[in-house]
């Protein structure tokens, strides 16, 4: 069965039950959308704000290859498996773009048997939250615009405009553009362009957002370009933030949803994992971890980039700390980065195996050492996997300090996974010292940019073009406390996706840097970096459809 | 107080208890949004397809003018009025846009006394259903794009794609654009353009629709462009309808909320009235119909487009009729139609109100005498207003037939409306013919033209440039069959908008005409149309604002 198939067969539990049966949640703290879906409110937060947090479980992975790891599968398998055990758990992952799901990649709300319902609406349109993100992107954009076009007060250079357009699309059309054609009734002609709305700053200071009060500060110190005399300018300059702010006032609210299994879920944000930090909302995972006793998250893409940004990130800026992490890894996956091509990775092959399991050590050795974070290993079940590829990897893993548990969730659905959810209890019951960031927020910009590179990526050396130097170093004098956030590719410990396994002794080149002033982090841009993606010669679109009676097919 | 004031003070019920309690539906008809808002499943059209159909009152007016008239406000006040009066009502009117609520005009979901809330949630997102017109809009854009990219089987001329992109939003800057620059990977380079989502065809066909079934089926008729040998391409040739479709599945379901005083009302659908036909939805519209024994309606600008829209259109295609209409005057709107500036309309002028009586004569004569439609004038009472002008208009209404009622809504709610409530019931309660349209289907779209043009607005002679006639000659051989829909300035029954009153002996030119083939009309331009508003010097956007709690301030 496919999975819209197995999510249609869900026999779900009314969201208001849930939330007051699972999560102790009354009627007033909810805002039902439909019967499945709804928001909570933050007063959740001031209420319960002397609550002792649950554990927080990160889900993170070996580095992505096109034979897919199952990240967001294990993340709801391993919290339905908690609940089977007795635990309390609670899921938090991202919400899905609808852009991909017309492309190539299909629904993203899990899969098999481990999946979050409402399947079809978690990925088209959900609660809006992402339609507001963009409503709120777009009205900045069009304030700038027409600041300038009206007597440009602020003296914007229309050259060093900083801030583009989005859309929750793959339309590669957009990529680069000319607006304000047409004559002086249309503004200045000026070169632009969309990102998809996972892209958007808006994005990432939502995610980032501790509170309403702070998402509107935010909001306030994003840079929108510079005057012509190179003073920067922000958005409260043009008093956009206010409005920005009242469009997101409800999408601030965590969304509460649940697995095929009837376990509470939030799912809430999905900012990009290059140029953004990849998490679901600091908000969504802080009410969770007031309202149960285990959380289990996943940040995007292999450790190297999620976990990373995670911690340095998103943890930093929450006043958070995971308390241990599941690394997901395949057999198929692994022996892909053991060299084998894709159409070799269904049969048995235990060399390359060994040779990919580089990838997974550097891994492990980065989170336990570099961090001092717990880990477990999940190896994700596939149909093909040979039982002596299973022993070879559980085997590996002993060495390298620490286990490796199968399980088979996206088949079996929680009872997959209940073998890891002991586990994982098992080590969350063992006292444990708290899990460190990289480095400390006055560290300087090139020299966290170093640790990064040399300690996870195990480069030898960074290296910059002058201008590039220079434009850190000119960030550094205002910015230099905030957090770096890598972009380079998720394939390879390198910024080059050849080289596959543990890629080391490399040298890592930073293109470009841009500052993302109300999110709070400046980007590191290693290698090219895609912020609107296309659609496929036969797009996923044209599958889907949808009969009289409102059945909707083709999203998988 | 102002009317977010006014709002944020009402005493709402909540959603569930007013569907059940006024409407006679069962929870399981009912999606909430939160507690003050729900969408109604389309099942309850099936299960009341016996039920006989409530009156039809079709809320329209004078030529609108820059002081106002208060359409929508009497809308929401004679609802409440016949509500308070003991009789069963339902308000259906249009959502309102984002872009405008941002721009000059503010919030529109009435005002005063008179207003639909929750007010801040109907103007910002509301339920979702102008995002998802937006997403269906767009997908189908980036589609064409990427056929066209992708070895553009269909050979689709890239000068003479017909569908452009959407943003509900006021930006100047999108209106002509070009797309596709950067090299190879993005396409094509073409002209293209954003307009305001209100101004969509997608909009334009979700308000048409009466089922799901018609409402992909139009989707798929969308005229896309023309191949390179001049063959017209539609939607379903790139197999985008389906996907459209599934994305509106959720929006097509008629939206419940409530008015200040606790009544039921359907917001749904909100088409621009120039180039599409100015009205709530069909689904809305016909579900209200088996729900209550009055439902009150408007249509957009004056009766010359609005009306003339309503009936010629939307009845048309949904297979109903108006069983009587309200035209809306103003002492204010008529002194301005007898020639009075804006800053004199404060000042009572006898003389220039019995000039612009002239307006109001022409409106009627067409409602009642062309279309055979009943008619109520209402006047919506300003502070300014003399008694003597008030008895003025009173006396010339009697004199042209019908009966005019002085409506206090704005400042007192229903209760000021109670007149006009009870002189409505009592005409409905007598005989009628039922209403005409002013064309037969299979009239010449030529002639439909001079129909509209000679019967409604007073014009002598309709002309066009021979390219122009070229054109409707050719569309009229495969699409005669079609209704036309005006595009005029609503300003003057003339196409000059300087022309107060009731021009008459004029001149009407047809500019273009467009085929809006999914939707199933043909847009008729007389004069420039307006696709994409911008942002005023000072937009209201900066005023909007929201504190630490969540309140909203400086919509209006």
């Amino acid at each position: 069965m496919s999975d819209i198939q197995i999510a249609q067969q869900a026999t779900m539990q009314e969201v208001s039950q849930l939330a007051e049966q699972r999560l102790g949640l009354a009627p007033q703290h909810l805002e039902p959308y439909g019967r499945y879906k709804a928001k909570v409110s933050l007063d959740v937060m001031t209420e319960m704000a002397d609550r002792p947090d649950g554990k927080l479980i990160l889900v993170t992975a070996i580095s992505p290859t096109p034979a897919g790891e199952g990240k967001t599968t294990t993340t709801i398998g391993l919290s339905d498996a908690l609940n089977r055990i007795g635990k309390q758990s609670l899921v938090c992952v991202r919400e899905p773009s609808m852009g991909p799901c017309f492309g190539l990649k299909g629904g993203a709300a899990g899969g098999g048997y481990a999946q979050v319902v409402p399947m079809e609406d978690i990925n088209l349109h959900f609660t809006g939250d992402f339609h507001a993100i963009a409503s709120a992107h777009n009205l900045l954009a069009a304030m700038i615009d027409n600041h300038i076009h009206h007597g440009n007060e602020l003296q914007l250079d229309a050259r060093k405009i900083a801030w583009q357009r989005v859309v929750d699309m793959n339309d590669r059309a957009l990529r680069d553009i000319v607006v304000g054609m047409g004559g002086t009734a249309n503004g200045f002609l000026r070169q632009d362009r969309f990102d998809i709305v996972v892209a958007s700053e808006v994005m990432a200071i939502f995610c980032l957002s501790n509170s309403l009060h702070e998402l509107k500060q935010r909001l306030g110190d994003i840079l929108i370009g510079y005057s012509t005399d190179g003073t920067p300018r922000y958005a409260h300059e043009i008093k956009a933030h206010g409005a920005m702010a009242a469009l997101l006032k409800e999408a601030l609210k965590p969304n509460l949803v649940q697995t095929l299994e009837n376990n509470p879920a939030f799912v809430h944000g999905g900012p990009f994992a290059n140029i953004a930090h990849g998490c679901n909302s600091v908000v969504s995972t802080k009410m969770a971890l007031k309202l149960s006793d285990y959380v289990v998250t996943e940040a995007g893409f292999g450790a190297d980039l999620g976990a990373e940004k995670f911690i340095n990130i998103k943890c930093r800026k929450a006043g958070i700390k995971p308390d241990m992490a599941v690394v997901v890894a395949t057999v198929k996956a692994l022996k892909y980065h053991g060299g084998l091509a894709l159409k070799e990775l269904a049969e048995e092959n235990l060399g390359a195996l060994q040779a990919g399991l580089a990838n997974l050590q550097k891994h492990l050795d980065n989170l336990q050492q570099e961090f001092g974070l717990r880990c477990v290993v999940a190896i994700n079940h596939f149909v093909q996997d040979s039982d002596e590829e299973i022993a070879l990897i559980e085997n590996a893993v002993k060495q390298m300090g620490a286990e490796a548990i199968l399980a088979r969730h996206w088949a079996e659905g929680g009872a997959g996974a209940e073998a890891l959810a002991h586990k994982v209890v098992a080590m969350l019951e063992q006292d444990s010292t708290a899990c460190d960031f990289l480095y400390p927020d006055e560290m300087g910009l090139w020299d966290k940019i170093g640790e990064v590179a040399k300690r996870l990526y195990g480069a030898d050396q960074v290296v910059a073009e002058k201008k590039v130097l220079d434009k850190i170093a000119m960030l550094n004098e205002q910015h230099g406390s905030m957090p770096v956030c890598m972009a380079k590719t998720p394939y390879s410990f390198s910024s080059d996706a050849a080289l596959r396994g543990a890629a080391s002794n490399h040298t890592l080149t930073v293109r470009d840097v841009r500052l993302s002033h109300g999110a709070g982090f400046v980007v590191v841009l290693c290698g090219d970096v895609m912020t609107m993606p296309g659609l496929p010669k036969r797009p996923a679109a044209e599958r889907i459809d949808i009969d009289d009676d409102g059945t909707i097919t083709g999203l998988f």
